[in-house]
Order: structure tokens, then C-alpha cells, then sequence
């Protein structure tokens, strides 16, 4: 291994990783302090944008720049740079704000990185339970408390009455056109539990939940689970079984077959309004 | 301090950590490993009971058999042992067993202690990241990745409009008797966030959360939880704003002002009905 060269996907991997740490290290003088929350949406739609969020970028943002000055980079805060650029940095510093600010650990470090559009790599990383989860581009591994770092894999899981369902909030879900969808499936798996944001996708890539769904996301809030999920073992796509890297309404599978199982009834749902 | 007798209160806290200690050395080796999980209540109505929950509560009795032969003890799985005794100890070694079988770090080992039926300390140790939040009868601690043992406090927050909520899952209430009540308050409330179990507790006693809202608690689920929350400045009623003690339906504020418009929501809710 010393002797090996490195090829330009381990250098983009440990760039990954040095981005994650100096995210890591922005963010986690913020978490668990009293801390005041800037509202961008205003009034009732409460939209969480702290301090945190805006150092982690910058000091990405930084390090890009320093690192890969011709590489493209989109973040939640800052917008887009070099959008024209084969490469781009997905970033978002802080996926799961409003567990953030409650202090819950089920928040996460989103660095994805586009090859001419598509998702190619990524890392999660939670810097408060020393997680951290990521693809190099054809594996994925894990590590956390009392597990060095390993290959991660998908469980198998054929049915959906066997899974162990997740979503964030299924308040989110549109009442008419989502909502009934979701409820058919929660009714057929065995199990649901709720919460978790970017922590539920890695939760599916390391094989103890089977399905995830939710809605609503953006580009940077799944870029960098992708890889992470794909190289796992699963499928990460949108409900109607398209590419999910520009984000909207997705469903993440450990088992490729329970998949096809949820995209048939999140189908015939949405076929049943028509 | 070194010179200072120990007195009976500090005996027994310490005791609550020797035996949080104990759970977390027989509950850890199971945690993030793929596990066989019994069905107690067979078919549809999944509740997951696994060798973990058994191994640490066995551990505990143990070791409470030799430190306090004349106290009591009542757990989830062995039930009740000298209930006559002054002294009841009350574990729950694994809170949020579906939190612990999906691989989420939000469950908790819960050692409380009554004295003559009124809940008097109590520990909720989390191993996986590091977490302890105590109280030792006369204040309430914590300590978490960063942050050594500290005094920790409810915050203040006198409105609802202004309050974040917590509930493990809204679809646990009751659709008639419950959930209109909940409804309103999360209406009411700045921001929800779902899952939690325990976890939720030792936020709002940490001033990051304001109400946590659950029903079909039982005494086991909230026993080591009341004193840490009422020592850090909350309150932890039943719906009805009495005693907790026994679990059921439950509410716990950082604000006793927040505490009480809650209780009138539900009061109302419940008023209604008749």
C-alpha cells in the first residue's frame, strides 16, 4: 500500500476527509451551547440557520479553494462557485439544523463530490459520537465508537414486512398526494422509527434499517449519501425510480428487492390520483 | 470535600453509576451488531426484547444483591424483587430498544431510585456516545463528549409559541382521546422534533429542549428520569399534573410556566370530550 501510487480517486477521498475534519472542528464549538437561531424563512415556517453552519462553510469553502482552485463547490448558504466545473463539492455543514439546535447527536456533515453530474463520493460525519460514515467512490465504509474503520454492507431484506422503516417527520409528507403512500408502507414494515436526517441513510448503508423515505430534500442533503448507500449495497432513488442526485421525494433501500416492493405501492399511489 | 462523610444520598449515587457502569459493560457488546430479537408480544404488535436488555439486567441485580441485600428492585424483565423494602431501585437497562436494534444512539440505560415510594435519584447513562445525566437528589449533572461533569438546568421559556417539542412518535396516541390534544400543542409549539425515548428528557433537563409529551409510559420508563429533570429546574407530571411515579400519560417542561399551559391545552382537550 505505501507504494502505491495515489490515484485521483484517493486523493479526492482524503480530500473528502480533511474537508469533513475542518468542518468538524467549526462546528462542534456550537453544538450543545445556548445559541442563538437566525430565522430565513421567518414567522411560523421556523428555518434554522446558526453560526455553525456559516463558519463549517467557510472553512470548506477555504480548504477547497486552497486545495482544488478549479473544482466546483455548492453549499446550502453560500449558493454556487464554478458551476461549470467537472467536479463539484456538495456541502452541506450541518444536515439535521433543528436536531442541532436540540441538541440531538442525529445530525450530520454532508461532503459529496459530482464527477460531470453524477454522485461520485461522499462522507458523513458526526463529530460529537465520533462517526463518520463515506464512500471512496467504490466501497463504503464506517467507523464509530468501538468499531475501527470497516466495509460497510447492506442487510438483506426481501420483504418489506421484515424492514425497519425511517423518516425524519411524516408531518412532512403532503397530506393528499405523500402522505397516504407512506401510511400503506409504514402499515406493512415491521417496524418505524422516526427522527434522524442524514443519520438514517448511514444507519441503512451499515445494515439495521432497511428503508428510508422522506421528502422534500435538496441536492445537498443526499449528494454525499449516495455513494455511501450505493456502494453498500442499496438503492437510493427518487420515488418514481429516477436519479435522486438533484434530491426531491426519496427512497433509500438496503435490499434491492424490498426497493422494488416500495416503488410499486409509492407508484400505484400516485398512479391512483391520475 | 475529602474529608467530608459520605452520607447515605452519595452512597446510594454512587451506586446508581457502579451500576450504570455494570449495564453499560453488558449492554455494549451488543449494540451495532446484528442481532436476533424476540417478539414478546408475537405477531403485529412488534415489541423487541433482546439477550442485551436481559445480560445488563441480570448484571444490575447482581451486583445490587451484593452492595443493598434489603433493597428492592423492579425491572422490565425480571419484575419485582423485596417489594416491601424502603428502598426500590428501578432499571430499565435498554430505553428505546427500537432505537438500539436500528443501530440509533438514542436509547439509554435508566437506574432510578425510589425512597419510600416518592422517586428520589437516578442515572440515564448512554455508552455508545459517552453520555451521562444524573441527579443526586438535590441537583442534577451531566457530562458528554467535551464537556466534563457539570450542573445542568432547564432553560427558560414561558411560551409555547417560543417552546421546542419532543414526542418519540405522535402515532402512539390515541387517535380520539390523545392526539387532538397533541396536535394543538405542536401547532403551538416553535418546533417538533420526533424519536428520543429517554434521550429527550436529559435534553429538556439540559435547557435544549422545553416539553417532551408521551403516553403508555411505564414506571421503569420514568423513574430515574424525574428527579433529574424536577432537580434541574422542570417539572414531570402526568397529564393530569400529578405524579409521574407510576408512568402513564406524561409530560415534562423546563418551565413551569410553559409546564402549565400544556397541562391547561390538554385539560381542555380532555373537557371536551365529556
Amino acid at each position: 500500500m505505501v507504494n502505491e501510487p495515489l490515484t485521483a480517486d484517493a486523493v479526492l477521498s482524503e480530500c473528502a476527509h480533511d474537508l469533513a475534519d475542518a468542518a468538524a472542528a467549526a462546528v462542534l464549538p456550537y453544538f450543545r451551547v445556548p445559541l442563538a437561531v437566525d430565522n430565513k424563512a421567518g414567522g411560523r415556517n421556523f428555518d434554522p440557520v446558526t453560526a455553525a453552519d456559516r463558519a463549517a462553510e467557510e472553512s470548506i469553502s477555504a480548504l477547497l479553494a486552497e486545495r482544488f482552485p478549479d473544482h466546483g463547490m455548492l453549499g446550502e448558504e453560500f449558493g454556487a462557485r464554478k458551476p461549470e466545473a467537472r467536479y463539484q463539492w456538495v456541502v452541506d455543514p450541518i444536515d439535521g439544523t433543528r436536531a442541532f439546535i436540540s441538541g440531538s447527536p442525529l445530525w450530520g456533515t454532508l461532503i459529496g463530490l459530482k464527477d460531470a453530474g453524477r454522485p461520485h463520493l461522499g462522507v458523513m460525519d458526526q463529530p460529537f459520537t465520533g462517526e463518520r460514515f463515506w464512500s471512496d467512490g467504490t466501497q463504503s465504509f464506517g467507523r464509530w465508537p468501538g468499531a475501527a474503520a470497516h466495509a460497510i454492507r447492506t442487510r438483506p431484506c426481501a420483504r418489506l414486512s421484515d424492514a425497519t422503516l425511517m423518516t425524519t417527520d411524516p408531518g412532512l409528507f403532503d397530506k393528499k398526494s405523500e402522505r397516504p403512500a407512506f401510511d400503506r408502507i409504514r402499515k406493512a414494515a415491521r417496524m418505524t422509527r422516526l427522527g434522524g436526517d442524514c443519520y438514517s441513510y448511514c444507519l441503512l448503508a451499515s445494515g439495521f434499517v432497511d428503508v428510508v423515505i422522506e421528502v422534500g430534500l435538496k441536492s445537498y442533503d443526499v449528494l454525499a449519501l449516495i455513494p455511501i448507500v450505493e456502494h453498500a449495497g442499496g438503492r437510493f432513488t427518487t420515488w418514481e425510480g429516477g436519479s435522486a442526485a438533484e434530491g426531491g421525494r426519496i427512497v433509500a433501500s438496503g435490499d434491492p428487492q424490498v426497493h422494488e416492493a416500495v416503488l410499486e405501492i409509492l407508484a400505484g399511489n400516485l398512479a391512483g390520483k391520475k
